[in-house]
């Protein structure tokens, strides 16, 4: 019988065995006391399965507060599985199921998902990316390399006719992509509809001249029938791309948006961080965008090398990789990873080398605005430093041919 | 002009004026470099403010991690504001702009959310509960006191008969409120269309007989094609609610099913734990729970005093108090906080006392099963304990008039 599996990071003061009990029980058919209906033929038949139980370490202190204290917690690989059969290929009660009510229980002091393995029914129940790479590669006309692209600054506070001058000056800088910011979708100060004629406006008219359409992520986040008019918007206007904040929007409506798409989705996070700063609660990116990935994500953000922010590169890259890994074996559904956040073209050669490959969108913002060069010289410099790291040349080898490289090697720092 | 107001608990190894600009900055129109185009008029219109920052204390220790580590950690209350035209009514972009990229930033070392101040505009773009209290009532057939109700378990694993059965025995019983698992929506084991006809026969010949109907959430948790279609069958078979999990469906999913929905809808938190569990990261339930009244939800579940939880009974009735107060002062929009996890009549008089009064659903599993007399008997405890609590009487005396709660004395515990 085709079972679904999810493996945890655990901490626990009790005994892990009866912990992983009552983890196991409180996601399927047990409670917090014992039921007679709850016969063995039906635990056997309903109960999650403890699949494994591995002891990592110990800890004199607990990772979150509990009313239970103890002299000492345990840390373990807990990992579980459950028929397929309690929910059937449910992607929002997967999410009950494998991220209900267990973060919560008082023997559990820390709790982190790490890994999710789905049987082929949910690639069978759900659509997963309708563009992913190769139909972003097709709608954007970059053929090999990253997309080189960036995000509409200031994030909220333009006008409809400011944004649209910055995207001219970034369309004719030869930038592949660009992006609403998360926060700017239909803002009475610069309405959606309003700001997608004007900006589709200016990639209209350079796309007619230079026979290549630059990509425009626009963030249609909203209800279920705003995100459905402003995707027809769009790809009315001749626009390639809608953007939908992931948890905004939830499982329900990224679902309900691809199914009504025809348009490629760039998935943006926010939120992310109160989904998984705290190493002890919460999830790893890997298990969490395979569900968003099943449900239609085309682009999954995935911060930069060297970010801003306070994610490691490790989990940068590892998130980066899981992206491009296949959801399941008989189903790969690759989507794109998007890198943001303090990137130039110092990172491309990292960024090249841990991912092995370039199928992704590089955006940046100071690594193309600050070029002293302008726009063009800022877009020109950060795909010659991805050449150079596609072609195993070193950045200050290649900034020798690069007049543009070279000048950008000066301010990107 | 209208602006959004969120306050949070902050934690910085910055100083804190710093951050709360960083902060205010990234969740408006900064970034993290200067730019030109971010003008002075630009920013006194689009960005957000900074209304309060007052320190608590300090920590020589941070919550979180992070990758720019200091002496000596800053805690201290931040309320924002941002103007309402930055995103107009719109919950999903609110989402992103009040808990979107902020909890990743390095200068944050602990961020939760506390509370949330809308403007009038979100009560006007937006339905809230369309039956709340009052219309879970009426359709009940409770006038006063609590809906006395439980849950069926084992969550899983029962089958469609199975579970048929269980209801009649409640209902038999004399329960108000029946309620699936979160567990339970469709699984091939207990399909949803069949659990709902087989129950609803038990329950309108029940009502046939006594002029009474029980209130069923059957658990509609799905996709939303999938959820419309499940509520328009519980609607044809007579049933008066039905569930959905707010974190497994979405903003958008609850928007869209609260559209649609012609009966109550009753919200299970599942995962709620990985929101909160973290004193330092993610949500207080008050702000939290506003942005789900607006959506729609008439019931959202609040955990139980002295529960089989980590939760505080502290954080308990503040939870159940936010759920009774006004989402905003022009537009109450009440909902009906629903108490469970290891309740019995033991807790019906600090409830009571603590909420002020009973426009609650109590949900009792073995406090209702485990009463010798049987389950009419464990019904009639917990009513009369509520109704000794509503009448200023004592557990004790109310007993001495009462055999099925004097009975129930001796194994609630």
């Amino acid at each position: 019988m085709e079972r679904i599996h999810a493996t945890y990071w655990l901490e626990t003061g009790d005994d892990p065995a009866r912990t992983a009990e009552i983890i196991a029980g409180e996601q399927s058919s047990g409670t917090f006391v014992t039921l007679p209906t709850e016969t063995p033929e039906l635990k056997a038949r309903a109960g999650a399965r403890i699949e494994r139980l591995e002891i990592l370490d110990h800890s004199g202190t607990s990772s979150l507060p509990t009313p239970q204290p103890s002299a000492r917690y345990t840390r373990a690989i807990l990992e579980l599985s459950w028929p397929l059969a309690n929910l059937g290929p449910c992607l929002p009660t997967l999410m009950a199921t494998i991220a209900g009510n267990l973060f919560e229980l008082r023997a559990v002091t820390g709790l982190r998902l790490l890994d999710l393995q789905l049987p082929p029914a949910f690639a069978h129940a759900y659509p997963g990316p309708a563009f992913g790479i190769a139909g972003t590669r097709r709608l954007s006309g970059v053929k090999t390399g990253p997309l080189i692209g960036t995000i509409i600054k200031p994030s909220v506070g333009l006008s409809v006719q400011e944004t649209a001058e910055q995207v001219r000056l970034l369309v004719e800088g030869g930038v592949d992509f660009i992006k609403d910011d998360e926060l700017q979708a239909n803002g009475p100060a610069c309405p959606f509809e309003e700001r997608v004629r004007a900006v589709m406006s200016v990639v209209n008219d350079a796309a007619d001249r230079s026979g290549r359409k630059v990509m425009v992520a626009f963030n249609l986040t909203g209800n279920l029938d705003q995100m459905r008019h402003r995707h027809d918007l769009v790809l009315a206007q001749g626009g390639t791309c809608v953007m939908a904040c992931l948890n905004s929007v939830g499982l329900v409506g990224m679902h309900a948006l691809r199914t009504h798409a025809q348009l490629p989705i760039h998935a943006h996070r926010a939120g992310w961080g109160y989904l998984s700063r705290s190493p002890q609660l919460g999830f790893d990116f890997a298990p969490w965008q395979k569900i968003w990935r099943l449900a239609g994500a085309d682009h999954l953000h995935v911060n930069g090398l060297r970010n801003k922010f306070s994610e490691s590169d490790e989990s940068v890259m590892a998130a980066a990789r899981s992206v491009l890994a296949p959801v399941m074996g008989s189903t790969p559904l690759p989507a794109m990873p998007v890198f943001s956040s303090g990137q130039t073209g110092l990172q491309a050669h990292d960024t090249y080398a841990g991912l092995g490959c370039a199928d992704l969108i590089h955006t940046a913002g100071g690594g193309i605005f600050g070029h002293p060069g302008g726009v063009a010289a800022g877009v020109q410099a950060l795909r010659d430093a991805w050449q150079a790291a596609m072609a195993g040349e070193s950045l200050h080898e290649a900034a020798n041919n690069s007049p543009a490289l070279k000048q950008a090697m000066g301010f990107w720092q």
